[in-house]
């Protein structure tokens, strides 16, 4: 059960800093700043949470290590629910607190930190999605494995994730993870609702080519390192 | 004695550093800077004070530390009072500096790095305090636990301040700290010390929540690692 | 055969994360932002197909490493064809996404990422390269020899490369990596073809320069630290 | 002797990319990216050069490492010496490098990345070195003493440095580094060489008061951790 809360947990903290990163500070910080801040909910998860659940935070990352042969099918469905019960219920904290802006906060105007794509075409947005989302696995899964990174992965995996939102927020909004588009989204509706669907097939379709090139050893072994007692 | 004297020294270099950034660097580096100069102090203290006192630089941090059940209650005493003081201390060198600004420097028209709410309700200053104080506590807990982060934990600990910061300094200014706020409160008056209950309240609160989380064992166990000799 | 396939990989990743911040974010994460992206692309790969291929992601590296005495001609052949074509399949990918932007991308009027100097000259473009490399240089044979950095060598190699772009970048473009500016510089033609010879002869002559010395003696012995198995 | 050439190497470094960042991209990166710079060069030199001299890179921290009982005082003089000629040969490069720029650059004018103060009095300007110097020795001492950061005590350093930057470039620049502060001072002339003073007596008195405090045993003990072999 542990496990489970952890992610719920995780997740929480991953949309909750991220977005709110998004809604109160973009103007303060930028989308550097809003690079960093999700990055670095993935290292703060790692380093406090990793240890019991691994810190996944994000379901097509359960998805690339259930299909590299490392977690049972049963966890994985425990896993993903977590983790959008977690992003869901971080979005509503955030709802709360942005509603007591000052003047009142429009959603339908300002959005809500979700993901879409608009200056760039559907291909484009799902090309990042998979690719950033294939090499995001790629990191995770091997920084992971025996003879990988050791206690250094959580550092080089949140900082993989900066690197992605760096790259690609203008194309996609850099999600390479479902919880965290479906959270805002269900409070964003309109849009969000309706491109979704990219944002769980594209993530998902890199993360399990990860996970299968890892699993035929193509990108050395996929050997999980040994787990602390 | 040491211990006291080192939380003294770190929490003064936590508000020296970074409300120095506030007060002379906010409009070259911006928020981002602010964000990165308040996580860095932490990095700084806990690979150098860490090993003797903890590096807890902050009154919740030590509270949340007490209730998890790692901590006497005299100890407790202690550290607070240093911490406050380290704090008072560096608000005061930094008002020496700042008066030596050419022309002087109009504390009631510029501010003195205080924490405050303005553009958001003083409900979503407390949500968001209660809020990421309680995850700060989460990754503070978990990373210095047994099977933790072991020699990481100082840096993940710096990094989730950073996040902290860079997520909320709009909504209440992102304090997570009753030290913190107090020094440079002291030296702003007005609004910063009618605003001050806030931030003792809501992070001790967040704070205990997470000491409680881990002393039953809700997120993982809280034992501490063991300590160097 | 995995190495090759792991430098394909990193490099790809280097280019793809690298470049694609310069094509879709530099309006809205800056040249900081850019110098992160190409620093932490290193980090990502270091710390994930680092333990088998060594993770040299650029042609000068991999020459550096040759010369100190490290590699053996054959590996350095097989390494930089992996990489080029990694770099070149990068700016492929890249294309396609850019080409879906709304309105169109025109390369000839916006660049596509390349590197080149305009604003200082050809002399100020080379000796920046040949410094930076050297001293990149310096730092990865160090870091990664028997005593050095350990685990924590790739952190600091990555790092070096966002220091190296933050220097450089208005001057030369901070290439020190012949692959990362051959790829961009197939699509955008024109100047960032015939600048191109400045990015192989400069970065090759600092690396060459830097793997003698550490072959020499003069900084320190440059004995590889012993592998994983 | 070997040790002498490496902190040449590593003072070159860092005022190599620190001063490269104030003169070529200070307007595309900003003083954040400034202060990531010289920070970075000492991560990077640190994890390179460190195992061989410690990578000083800075009279002041020579001083402070002198005083705390570490070092002989045959040493100290090599290393200053070896620190100073560093820095002076970096900005003879970068004066090179800054000459090609088109149109030619106008040191009296633009400035050489030299250190001083100006909306921030003399007495500010020395407040915030020495006191800055004070605590980045502490934390220097303190993470490679015995107990302390082990090997993560560079990254540690290193950060700090950019937090320091990152709090008082406005106010005195930011040097804590009397060789630093020398070598642009030679080219920029003028009001650099009048107030190279404050950048001499300010970082040595705060160095040395917090190798005192190490020494008596204040801030914990100042007993250095085992040296690689």
């Amino acid at each position: 059960m542990n496990k489970y809360i952890c992610e719920f947990v995780g997740t929480f903290a991953l949309v909750f800093f991220g977005c709110a990163t998004v809604l109160f500070m973009r103007s303060e910080v930028g989308l550097l700043g809003v690079a960093m801040a999700f990055g670095l909910s993935v290292i703060a998860m790692a380093y406090s949470i990793g240890p019991i659940s691994g810190a996944h935070l994000n379901p097509a990352v359960s998805l690339g290590v259930f299909v590299s042969g490392r977690m049972k099918s049963g966890d994985l469905i425990g896993y993903v629910v977590a983790q959008c019960v977690g992003a869901i219920v971080a979005s509503a904290v955030l709802y709360v607190i942005v509603e007591g802006k000052g003047g009142g906060y429009d959603v339908a105007a300002n959005g809500f930190a979700q993901n879409g794509w608009s200056a760039y075409s559907a291909t484009s947005a799902f090309l990042f999605e998979a690719v950033a989302t294939f090499l995001f696995l790629v990191v995770i899964l091997r920084a992971t494995a025996e003879g990988g990174a050791g206690p250094l992965a959580g550092l080089a995996i949140g900082l993989t994730l900066v690197m992605i939102h760096l790259a690609g927020i203008a194309v996609s909004g850099s999600s390479v993870n479902p919880a965290r588009s479906l959270g805002p989204a269900l409070f964003a509706g309109g849009a969000a609702l309706s491109q979704l669907w990219l944002y769980i097939v594209a993530p998902c379709l890199g993360a399990a080519a990860a996970g299968l090139a890892l699993r035929v050893g193509v990108i050395g072994s996929g050997e999980p390192a040994p787990q602390p007692a």
